[in-house]
């Protein structure tokens, strides 16, 4: 028996698994990724949960045809290098060679975005759809595409980024120097913006209320609101909903998916947020387009990354 | 030696063309389509057609290894069925197997644009980049995909439809039914009619003096008055331009391709819509897509369609 590894490193946590030849999750395990020390501590964190999780399962290295791993950042999978990943403070680190030197298996490398929603395709949310459209919306909002299996690049490796497209009559400050980008309103980010500039506006609400401070607001006093009948929480899901409904239009149009599979934290707001989200999406495209496709959450949730990785290394190690 | 036949199947023209292996038009035939005398008498003209190239080449049917042929609607190319084409009056007409019979030849259809796009992409002004974003501006909008030389489809080969995308701001009926798509501005159609709605609203502008009735104004009238400096004219070029760059930015922000090439009549309006549309596009995208972007007019010309179509069919028939 042969088995994979996935590996989904994030700014805090590393969360490593070692899965089977049908992506069975087998084991897992979770530690700070403890970034500040450095490029080479992190590879060499990695490299010692992969050690750990197969002298559990009683295999060796051989065992293990190869690792994935999912970056949050700029990753170039065909060579194997993080070109940028802000969380970890990373710029042109090769990982995949520092990671296979210290494993002696093949390492392969890839946008965390990408390997969640290639998880969510091959064994969630996606399973059994021929083009599954994934978005993540969390801290920002990304998206990535799967086509028979295979995902979608664009010619650098950064197709996806819709979190990044333009809204009109949004004007907030993104955090990568552009305006009024689809993230500075639907993302959890977005939505807390939201809501700490009707309370500091001294709009009536009831999440005035619900902090001490109004920066302290959260999506989830959001929604806590939103249950209480708050208007303004309504009103800002509604929005919000609807804003997202218009730049997955635009997705829909161009790529003609058979499903949306959404996810991450902002997916915790549920109908208040996907309600508006479908109901615009469907009055902006054209019915041949929405008759046919469904939305759907994610299903695999925090394993989503380990497996999409494991599934992306056996895709790359059989090339 | 090995011959292809490509197919431009228009509402008013069919164009059929004889290539090689490498896809050299080596003779090409044009003739009326005739559409009101129905599907079987187009069939067996294309049929007719290419065996008149046939022999002009000194050459039989068993020399030509497949037919392709782009058909302007919705069709299903696995199946080689046109589903829907409004300017030929087919709906769930076996175009494939019809050609087939009369000509013993394999024969492999598509959708027009993307027989356009894979001519461009292959042969024109996309040839070496392996991303190419192709769109056609004319009477309607719409683009095509292919990433290494394979064309990307969607769910349900209704991928691409750009000039659906809707935007904001914009009011006009479109002919799908929705108000506001792009290819309400952003076509010879959408042009002409802004130069109409401005010259019936009576504002100051020498395309007034240019044609007895406003119905009469075209996108080159529009060109005209643009050179002669009418500011009207140039408020409707920028305009569309800017909106045409917007709908860009949401393809190139999704796919990344490393160059989007401009085709169809509107492009003949040249840097005057295209100026502004490269500004808002810049504008719109973040820089590491941008940066690397290059954006054509298409090479091909008329050809583009059965040089793609060869193409196409030399693809499938190796499939």
């Amino acid at each position: 028996m042969k088995y994979y590894a996935g590996i989904d490193l994030g700014g805090t946590n590393i969360v490593c698994g070692l899965l089977d030849e049908q992506f069975q999750l087998l084991r897992k395990l979770k530690l700070p990724t403890e970034a500040a020390k450095g490029g080479e501590h992190v590879i060499a964190k990695i490299a010692g949960m992969v050690d750990e999780l197969i002298g559990q399962q009683g295999i060796t290295r051989k065992d293990v045809l190869a690792i994935g791993a999912g970056i949050p950042g700029l990753i170039n999978p065909a060579e194997g290098i993080c070109n940028f990943a802000a969380n970890l403070s990373w710029r042109d680190f090769k990982v995949s060679e520092k990671l296979n030197q210290l494993l002696g298996i093949p390492v392969f490398i890839d946008n965390d975005v990408r390997m969640y929603v290639q998880g969510e395709a091959a064994k969630g949310a996606g399973q059994g759809y021929p083009v599954v459209f994934g978005i993540t919306i969390g801290t920002g909002v990304a998206a990535a595409l799967v086509e028979n299996g295979k995902l979608y690049y664009g010619g650098s490796y950064i197709a996806g980024e819709i979190g990044h497209i333009r809204m009109d009559g949004e004007e907030s400050l993104c955090g990568c120097g552009l305006t009024g980008c689809l993230e500075t309103v639907a993302s959890a980010t977005g939505l807390a913006r939201q809501a700490r500039e009707a309370v500091e506006k001294g709009t009536s609400t009831i999440m005035s209320s619900m902090v001490s401070s109004p920066a302290e607001l959260t999506a989830t006093h959001l929604s806590q609101a939103y249950d209480q009948g708050d208007q303004v929480a309504i009103d800002i899901m509604t929005h919000t909903g609807k804003q997202l409904g218009r730049g997955l239009s635009y997705a829909v149009t161009l790529l003609n998916p058979d499903v949306i599979v959404i996810g991450g934290g902002g997916a915790n707001a549920g109908e208040r947020l996907l309600g508006p989200m479908k109901q615009e999406l469907q009055r902006l495209v054209l019915p041949m387009y929405w008759d046919r496709l469904e939305i759907k959450t994610a299903e695999l949730l925090d394993d989503a990354g380990v497996i999409g990785s494991a599934v992306n290394a056996s895709n790359r190690v059989a090339e």
